[in-house]
């Protein structure tokens, strides 16, 4: 029967790329599109699935024997990164897969990207491959003409330091703790040094060293799963179930009505509801807050969007009750919602004080500006490698990548070809694509559906490899070289599969 | 001033690597050694300081310059790593020291690896270089052979499992959670569920979704700086203060006299009362103990040794108590004490539950055995990366190059040699080498110093670079690449910076 339904998808796929365009959308393809040259040379034209099970014999025979030493059970697909090439993800049976989940929204330039080939060969990534520098310590010579032409050359309008990390996770928490450290200093007064009692008490794990401040996030959010990060994420039990947390409060996400414009005056009132409850608990949470951290989309809890209005509202409570706003931009930076930082979208009053990124970079850290955010003295924020400059090099070409291809722009406007073509199609299959959303966003597109992670696995058979978010999401994560053609493509195989649903 | 005091001191240094040899040592220098032949082609003879100031002109400018964008506050020496070889480091005014600090303790097979270079550029880690796997998602075809071919082939004995990271920190909190879930797991008993209050108070924070339990450590310990692991380093308060901490236990470790050898009752009796006192914190405190953590070297807190009698309490305490005993090897691993893992060094009645490791391993994650630790459900232990692919096939070059060197062999007995050195000399400069430990511990060696910051400062006039732990401890971390003529030199500046001293 999965030999029946492959090969009836297979057929249809390849037919669809051929002849499918989705039904009206309203505007003109060829004018609006900045670029319609391929971004990626030997790219395969359409999805290719060759067995009739997926995953496939060889698959299953590896994961086999990989489970004898990794937990194997949240594995999706077992890949042949050599074979991948641009928005194609090859798996070990030699399926070919259009790939709009991208490693977890980690991929931004495409597989096997030449230009991040040359990069990593460079003499200088290869050197600090091999000579890793403890950075806080022992920067290399180099170090500051890096930071300005990688990381700080994106930095965050507003924002101009940047403290690097490993990966996502402990970015948020020195972000956290420079938050932490920040809030003490100023409580303390400039130039005052630390008290007997503090110095004391911090080695016992007590007040008023250690003392009881908090971060606050919301609910549904997602920032990590370390013990801090762990903290602040509220996305499922099953992130969290067993591991002891700090008391930290969280307020309500807005809950908003898509499509957005036609809801405006209740969504307008659930954001105000939220920013009071927020400002509330701010003021009233029995361990101090020291900072605010927000996703500009929740993305691990379910794809949830808040209006430009909403995140003023917070950057405006945060200045004023001495609240630091940390806007965690892992999963969202770095050009998938069509601008490099989606925060940019928001006109915020003034810039956030702490962005977080990770993912698509392909290093990590935090930006900032203000100089009390570097802790009062040496070795607070520190640890042995701070950092990699080779993947600090890497976050270099992937910049050069995006900038010489103009791929932010590219994601807007793919985006917005994408968007509505589904939003055409989900008027066919209403039952299948509720609450569209990440109009405007690029590509960070989402809708709830039925059945979902069955879904998630019958997009396999029409060649496409997708990704859920939430309990009930699905969630379009595809590269920054996403282009029309493959929109087509997902399009198409989209229908297909909802079409045999329906 | 300092310039006639580097000029001295370069002058003495270079007389000294021809004719200096520290006073009577016990054995035959040319017997012992399994190979003289040197390990690194084209290294450097001997030390070369050119500035009359440290750090250089060149540095202080560009320290300067970077300062504005990143925290230099901790700087120790801007690096020109392209220019640094096997032992020797060079700064940025091209001064060439011998570097037996080795970027924390994490540099293991020496700078400019010839091995390593081609490690990086075969086509398979190129591959994971730019095409980052999300490992629990999308693992590899090869993942199984890369990890067994790397870091399983050196997992220590009794343990057949890990679960990769990307440093210490990390490393240690992934492993403080499959702690915490193997706990309640065996609690909840095999095979039952979640409760519906497990649920809904995890989202909150709150008991019993995350349970007030706890990680045990130890006084003066370090196990990373995130909020999991902070809450169990004990170290000093400047890694402490402000950042909020769990309430989790923490007994003394042993306060040893050293030399060992002549003080073997009253440090049996000490380690006695630091068993005691463990057990009973483990019987009586209030948030249950899931795990004890413990380093076989307590490094940052001032290379506190204990003998292994008293580690053989702590797993046979950990045993009858149904405590996780988790062995920190982050600083110790990977050869550095004369054993591949230095609680090799234990003969324990069972091995540890899991040794985490990073640092010289260049990868980083925990090793574990019992399946149980595997948690009951998928997504429990997770994270976008899991991990790097292309750092654990470093690792597996590493390895290759520590076994056809015989490195570890290497590091075991020019440990002896320079500690039989270290020892000779400390006859002549009493005041300046109190507490002498590491013996047996291959290179793992370290003693207690007056000023001992100015006294680092000092050596690297003397052309070595070196490094502290705790507030008086000087410790040495050479490359495993660290040969007989290089502790001859180490001894020669040492002694040429005390009798300064005297």
């Amino acid at each position: 029967m999965a030999s029946a339904i492959l090969r009836n998808t297979v057929r249809a796929a390849s037919r669809a790329t051929r002849s499918f365009r989705p039904a009206p959308i309203a505007f003109n393809n060829t004018r609006m599109f900045a670029s319609v040259a391929p971004f990626v040379k030997g790219e395969p034209e359409a999805p290719s699935i060759k067995t009739s099970e997926i995953p496939g014999p060889v698959a299953v025979e590896k994961i086999k024997a990989l489970d004898e030493i990794f937990d194997t059970r949240a594995l999706n697909m077992l890949c042949d990164y050599e074979k991948s090439l641009g928005n194609y993800l090859t798996d070990a049976d030699g399926n070919s897969y259009l790939d709009v989940y991208a490693q977890i929204a980690s991929i931004p330039v495409g597989y096997n990207n030449p230009h991040l080939l040359e990069a990593v060969q460079s003499k200088q990534c290869l050197n600090y491959l091999i000579n890793r520098p403890a950075l806080g310590n022992f920067p290399p010579i180099d170090w500051e003409s890096i930071l300005r032409t990688s990381v700080l050359s994106v930095a965050p309008p507003g924002l101009n330091q940047v403290f690097t990390a490993l990966a996502g996770s402990d970015a948020n928490e020195t972000a956290y703790k420079a938050a932490f450290m920040y809030r003490r200093r100023i409580e303390r007064g400039e130039g005052a040094e630390f008290t007997e009692a503090e110095m004391q008490s911090s080695m016992l794990n007590e007040a008023p060293g250690c003392p009881q401040m908090s971060i606050m996030s919301f609910k549904k959010a997602f920032h990590g799963r370390l013990f801090g990060s762990l903290s602040t994420t509220r996305s499922k039990p099953i992130h969290k179930l067993d591991i002891p947390a700090f008391d930290w409060p969280h307020a309500s996400f807005p809950n908003l009505k898509y499509p957005l414009s036609e809801h405006e005056a209740e969504n307008r009132a659930e954001e105000d509801r939220c920013l009071q409850e927020t400002e509330h608990l701010i003021k009233t949470f029995h361990n101090p807050v020291a900072a605010l951290v927000v996703e500009p989309v929740q993305s691990e809890g379910g794809d949830n969007h808040a209006t430009p209005y909403f995140f003023q509202g917070l950057r405006d409570i945060t200045a004023r009750n001495n609240v630091l706003f940390i806007v965690d931009e892992v999963q969202t930076g770095v050009g998938a919602t069509g601008k490099f930082w989606a925060h940019e979208h928001w006109n915020l009053s003034s810039p956030p004080d702490m962005v977080t990124f990770s993912k698509k970079a392909q290093s990590a850290g935090y930006y900032y500006t203000n100089p009390l955010l570097r802790p009062n003295k040496p070795y607070r924020q520190f640890n042995t490698w701070m950092g990699d400059p080779s993947r600090v090099l890497l976050f270099k070409a992937i910049i050069e990548e995006i900038k010489s291809k103009n791929l932010v722009e590219n994601t807007r406007q793919t985006g917005d070809y994408l968007f509505n073509g589904l939003r055409e199609l989900a008027k066919k299959y209403p039952e299948q694509v509720k609450n569209l959303r990440g109009e405007g966003q690029g590509t960070f597109i989402a809708w709830d559906t039925v059945n979902r992670d069955s879904f998630l696995k019958e997009m396999k058979y029409a060649g496409v490899n997708i990704g859920g978010s939430g309990e009930t999401a699905v969630r379009l994560r595809p590269m920054l070289i996403f282009q029309q053609k493959h929109a087509d493509i997902l399009l198409n195989a989209l229908e297909s599969t909802w079409k045999k649903r329906s």
